[in-house]
């Protein structure tokens, strides 16, 4: 048996190390490449899926994974071997069940969609990309037809976040809209906080170099990581010893870069955190998008936008910024980072409204995937839902249906879930973390993160994929997902900075 | 045929893709990579290796080859086709008569011999790394011995430059010797020339980018490359539209980084300038080490460290470091460069010795591989050539047997006359270039390089590895390989910094 699973292991590293390959070569198409090396890069990449996928499909795998069962079946569910084989059989059933031509055509098509999309976004060209996005709609559904389900869209959420069924986050969204639409509400009608602070001008790199030594802080380590700039922030994985992260920084916006790489470094913690006996296995890798959402919002939001973390750190940044905050009290800044206003572009949302934007891409991915929208009422829906959710309106299809780039690198259907369902684990997470460690609150408060982080670290990156999603909470919490914490934590935290409904 | 010949290419841009992968993770190990990435990373770079060699072994390229062969035979030698089939049976008929696993013990030996030099050098451990470096030499003995040869390193040097015979250099070199030595003995005879004005401060940054600017003067693109810093300068390529170098930077040796940047530049120049038809073949790449070389020597010295092109130039370096070089006139400077002086670095040697120093690597590796010399007996060996050739003495094996990577971290045989012939071609075809369009010279001295440039490219770059290094040489000089060219360049130039012999 131990030689079957040793096997297994030697087909599962290989499938790991050409996914490293190809994560290492988007890293460097996304930071460093030069222009001219796109289309060759792209090619470089396409063979590297290619690979990978031919071994994920190789019936050597099927066979192994028949011979193990018995083992598996031996083993308590907690095993480490039985976890491997469980997640090894699910992703080898996933493949296994769409034929590897039509993932050849879903994968080109994204491809050339998302290069289109580049040049279309900024052009405000939604028709010219349309006829592109119909045809991404039509492979969504061909997709997820190759899997049993109660909703189309269920085998696209599985993907990301393995488990969920489109009408529990159907159910989780319309609660949680239900306790935020009078919060927004009442906050709009307020006057707003003012944030003018932090548009001043902060020079770029003095700004990075803040950010990394609070991401260090954390726990983040450059001996098994670094911080580079691209276009659009990202955290990768190339083994245990090499996960990075990236930045954007604007001259004119403190928040952007500071609140970016927290949220990556919350990420990389995670990943960082697995096992290093899941190198080169399916299990090293975080469990769903939700999980993996709630770590980087637990520690960009939780933490690094927490009145206590500031009273710590902010001196700090006052010196690092002496023209620009010295004059600007604790309180002022604080109100500032966690300003609350309704507006058009998801990734720069404030905590409250931040879920109403997921979820109108939620509702629009079902109507689509349903047939109930068509591509070409796209642009509208999207400005109508805003214009009825968050009361604003974007200018153009820009910051309308072309903001984010998941429909068009990728299918439609199971893109935006996670997001949520991530801030509403990461409370659960964090109430469980303060029920075992009652004075990490103090110890932000003093710059210190080694209780908190040991205690996710041992609760929940340890475990890599090993458990689902429901798994960890059920383990973690005692209980399924609930938005109870959630907004416990909304209502206690904004209830000080605006007068709220009960 | 066509489709036969589809299929090939299909075959070999697999092979092409799967090393440029390869290439980009050495690229990022040696510039980016944090230090715990690094064992897992060579894991990762282990695997695309080998499939790439199975790739190249795969016997549908065999079987394709010889359904091809009649087309081949019909067209001309230097029709493109016929050359693409030419080299890649080459290749092929290279990688099928060493045993697959034969070459996974060389190439993890070599690894491993690599990783211990890199602790041996600095620790002057020549003892304990002698065991790992006599399996090596067992390794390329038995490695030579898969294919036919006149000497045991004919295979070898077979390797980087193709087509020639360890007879061939032994002659050329004793031929280059006796008009060397009496050169650098008249030259050691004479009062040195004064080279202290570059070990004054120079600040990195500017250094890198005034080097950058002349090689982007050279015609270098920066859409199609970067500059980035390692331990050891280096160019490599991943497509014809991504070609890097890289530097290091000193800032007590203004030389360092200057002429590593416009020498790796040559080899760039060369690799961008190949015929974009040929992305995905086995002729998209430099023909050997010997004409790669004479390219970047072409850059770095014939032009880089040439009074015309100083004349132009030198000013905008006293106006990058005005406070170093406002009081150093052009002729101070101009010697300081030239500087002749019997040295212990090889990277570090001036234009006359440096070949001394090639000439002792190529002896040793001939008299390890005839069991002339055993490797314990090598660092002395070491020692008594450099005190016999140059009349220096290294204090330790550390810039003695332990001073080069090539030995510890590939083969013994071949890794070092492509440097000597590429000074000795470098001038070949200069001076046909100069023949072509005489004022060459004076456009340098305007620093314009297009001339040289466009007909480097037309006769040398553009044909990538369609032509050998003796049919470039018969095609571009009318002749086969010889020292006159750069005897005469030597002579004229330090004939003109010292007094020289008849």
């Amino acid at each position: 048996m131990q030689e079957k699973l040793q096997e297994l292991k030697r087909h599962l590293l290989e499938i790991s190390d050409l996914s490293s390959a190809y994560a290492v070569l988007n890293w460097d198409q996304s930071t460093y490449m030069p222009p001219q090396g796109a289309t060759y890069r792209s090619r470089q990449q396409a063979l590297l899926v290619r690979l990978a996928q031919e071994r994920a499909v190789n019936p050597a795998i099927g066979r192994l994974l028949d011979d193990l069962r018995p083992h598996e079946e031996s083993l308590p569910y907690e095993h480490d071997d039985a976890a491997l084989i469980r997640v090894a059989r699910r992703n080898y059933e996933l493949a296994i069940k769409v034929p590897p031509a039509f993932v050849g055509r879903l994968v080109e098509h994204a491809g050339n969609t998302y290069v289109a999309w580049t040049q279309a976004r900024p052009a405000n060209d939604f028709k010219g990309i349309a006829p592109m996005l119909e045809k991404t709609l039509d492979l969504s559904r061909e997709y997820a037809q190759h899997f049993p389900h109660d909703h189309l869209a269920d085998p696209l959420i599985d993907q990301s976040d393995f488990g969920m069924k489109t009408e529990d986050i159907r159910r989780i969204f319309a609660e949680l809209r239900r306790e935020l639409v009078p919060i927004v509400q009442a906050i709009s009608d307020q006057e707003p906080l003012d944030d003018s602070v932090l548009r001043r001008h902060y020079p770029k790199q003095p700004q990075l170099d803040f950010a990394y030594e609070l991401a260090k802080a954390f726990g983040y380590d450059p001996q098994r990581g670094r911080l580079d700039l691209t276009a659009h922030p990202f955290m990768t994985k190339f083994s245990p010893g090499d996960v990075r992260i990236t930045a954007r920084v604007k001259e004119d916006d403190l928040g952007d870069a500071l609140f970016s790489v927290l949220h990556e470094a919350g990420h990389a913690l995670y990943e960082l955190g697995i096992d290093t006996a899941y190198d080169g296995t399916p299990l090293n890798g975080g469990t769903s998008a939700g999980v993996h959402e709630s770590q980087s919002r637990l520690w960009e939001n939780v933490v690094g936008r927490s009145r206590g973390f500031w009273e710590h750190t902010y001196g700090d940044l006052q010196k690092v910024f002496p023209d620009q905050l010295g004059d600007v009290p604790l309180d002022v800044f604080y109100r500032a980072i966690n300003k609350v206003q309704p507006s058009l572009i998801r990734t720069d949302a404030d905590e409250v409204t931040y879920n109403l934007h997921v979820m109108i891409r939620f509702d629009l991915e079902l109507d689509l995937l349903d047939g109930k929208l068509s591509i070409r009422d796209l642009p509208e829906a999207w400005h109508s839902r805003y214009q009825s959710d968050l009361g604003v309106r974007a200018p153009s299809d820009v910051d309308g249906a072309l903001q984010d780039v998941h429909w068009y690198g990728g299918v439609i259907g199971g893109a935006f879930q996670g997001y949520t369902l991530g801030n509403i684990i990461s409370l659960q997470f964090y109430e469980a973390a303060l029920k075992a460690n009652p004075h990490i609150p103090t110890e932000i408060a003093q710059g210190k993160f080694d209780t908190l982080r040991t205690w996710l670290t041992e609760n929940v990156y340890s475990h890599g994929s090993k458990f689902t999603t429901a798994d960890l909470l059920e383990r973690v919490t005692g209980g399924p997902l609930t938005i109870a914490p959630y907004i416990r934590y909304l209502r206690s935290k904004y209830g000080e900075l605006y007068s709220l409904p009960n």
